[in-house]
């Protein structure tokens, strides 16, 4: 199997959609936006032994590749449309790619995501997607609109995946059952679309956790220009991870998360809470947008909560 | 200097474009497309003692992967408008950062392109752009568009690059002068842009010769349901590189070219030839569309022209 080979046999499907107009087979996709529609483009970059471990199961690594892509369009309430996967495999390895392309396309197909193009060659295992999502014209949810008196509010739990990871590098010891369901948040999160495409109407400021709560929040408070306070206690996380430590960090700073932090006038709860149950999302509210500029955070007996770091920086970490 | 140190300093551009409604700084770029036009998206993805080597200056490094993908915007006769760009470095290293991106906006603005997105990651040395470019509605030069009876054209010189790291691989021996002008065709490709954009209005088929010119064409008669014959003279190289050998492979399968071949009815000779002196393009008419499928190459003596290969396969070979 060489190249080609690779492609017709597991990258090329039917084009579905009718602003598709020229999926992979030419120098590059054509698509035909619709009008009124803003385009969103994000591209994430994802190396072996940096993003993935090495040995990660190619349904898991097809599902985490795209899925953390689709986070960032459910991020500013955007459909997802189209995908671009750029790979590099150390060899041609059949029942590998089939596992892969099969998950890749499987959560695709959920989403009603079509793979337009990308780029294959010989390498160390790495991964570049770009998606292309689309939102009304105007109507995107960005970082910079939060305002004084908002709600902070998350979906899900966080720090799950962090904890998975800290247990993997024998940090922290979990219990099986425990572990089991944080390794699951951290190989196989849940991309928040719909929730992210009902919030267009009534969010002000909307991002993905990728980084760590602390410091994704931190760029929508330095964004829109206003600071927050968050309580600690009401951050969801895994009821083991508060019980083992009364001073877990993972759901603060941990990374990995995929879920999305927004800010709303208060008097869209009821309205968020029922958005919520609509499309079976856990929401919860866990601070206030302020004047006062940064981040603070407090436990429930009015003390500060200190955080080790403000999350994930790309460079200064040489963990995974 | 962190990730977003270096995105801030290095990165971040005021937008100037009017559909360019969110750059970097956001979960995603936004654009708003032009009412009448298409959107083309292409993704390449380029690794270290791959598709370049280590020590390569970062000045060409930036030039190399951008005009790579401005290539394949050529080639659909598009006009190059956004880019993404992805990249994993070992370490955040000022004065390299610095040179890359110098060249990197260089050549974004000289061909008015903006930089909307990415990521930075740490890692082996590691690119993947994203470009997009747009054409008039429906007006997109394609691979699947040849007809019997047209002239075949190529841009510029074929084989230089290919002979280039020939040399640097002791397979051969150029003159120092030649080695030079054929290093300059490896790293600092021309992406015909300005020509391809013409060339909309008269081309049938068109695409860009990465992989070497014979397998490029080939996936042109393929789309087009045609084959081709082609005078081994003609197509344009180095003049040492035929002085060389009577049977020098470069024109033809070397690849790295990122030269255009296309094809078009032969009354638009004329047309074709004053296009490429207003835009400085050298063109060169090298065959013809025929009805019998496959590629021949014949000599000026009528004997066929035998190919080692087709061109490069990005699995097969184990070189550069």
């Amino acid at each position: 199997m060489n190249e080609f080979d690779f492609i017709r046999r597991y990258l090329l499907k039917k084009i579905k959609a009718v602003d598709t107009i020229l999926g992979i087979g030419d120098d590059a996709a054509i698509i035909r936006p619709q009008i009124d529609y803003d385009i969103h483009i994000s591209s994430d970059l994802l190396l072996e032994n940096r993003h993935f471990f090495k040995n990660t199961a190619p349904e898991d690594l097809a599902h985490k590749v795209l899925a953390v892509n689709l986070s960032d369009m459910a991020a500013m309430g955007a459909t997802p449309r189209w995908v671009l996967l750029s790979v590099a495999l150390p060899e041609l390895e059949e029942q590998w790619l089939k596992r892969f392309c099969d998950s890749f396309f499987a959560l695709a197909d959920q989403f009603n995501v079509e793979v337009i193009g990308g780029d294959t060659t010989k390498g160390a295992l790495t991964f570049n997607v770009t998606i292309l999502g689309q939102t009304p014209r105007g109507k995107a949810l960005k970082r910079d609109a939060a305002e004084v008196g908002d709600d902070i509010w998350v979906t899900g739990s966080l720090g799950l995946a962090a904890a998975a990871l800290d247990h993997i590098w024998q940090k922290v010891v979990l219990p099986d059952a425990v572990f089991q369901e944080c390794e699951q948040a951290r190989l196989r999160p849940n991309p928040r679309v719909d929730f992210g495409k009902k919030l267009l109407t009534v969010a002000h400021a909307a991002q993905d956790i990728s980084d760590g709560f602390a410091q994704d929040l931190s760029h929508i408070l330095k964004a829109s220009n206003v600071g927050a306070c968050v309580w600690y206690e009401k951050v969801p996380t895994h009821p083991f991870l508060t019980q083992l430590t009364d001073n877990a960090q993972w759901p603060l700073n941990g990374g990995d998360d995929y879920e999305l932090v927004f800010t709303a006038a208060p008097e869209q709860k009821d309205m968020i809470e029922n958005m919520a149950q609509q499309t079976g999302t856990q929401v919860s509210r866990v601070g206030q947008i302020e004047t006062q500029l940064g981040l603070r955070i407090f436990k429930q007996n009015n003390q500060p909560f200190y955080l080790h770091s403000l999350g994930f920086d790309h460079f200064d970490s040489d963990e995974n």
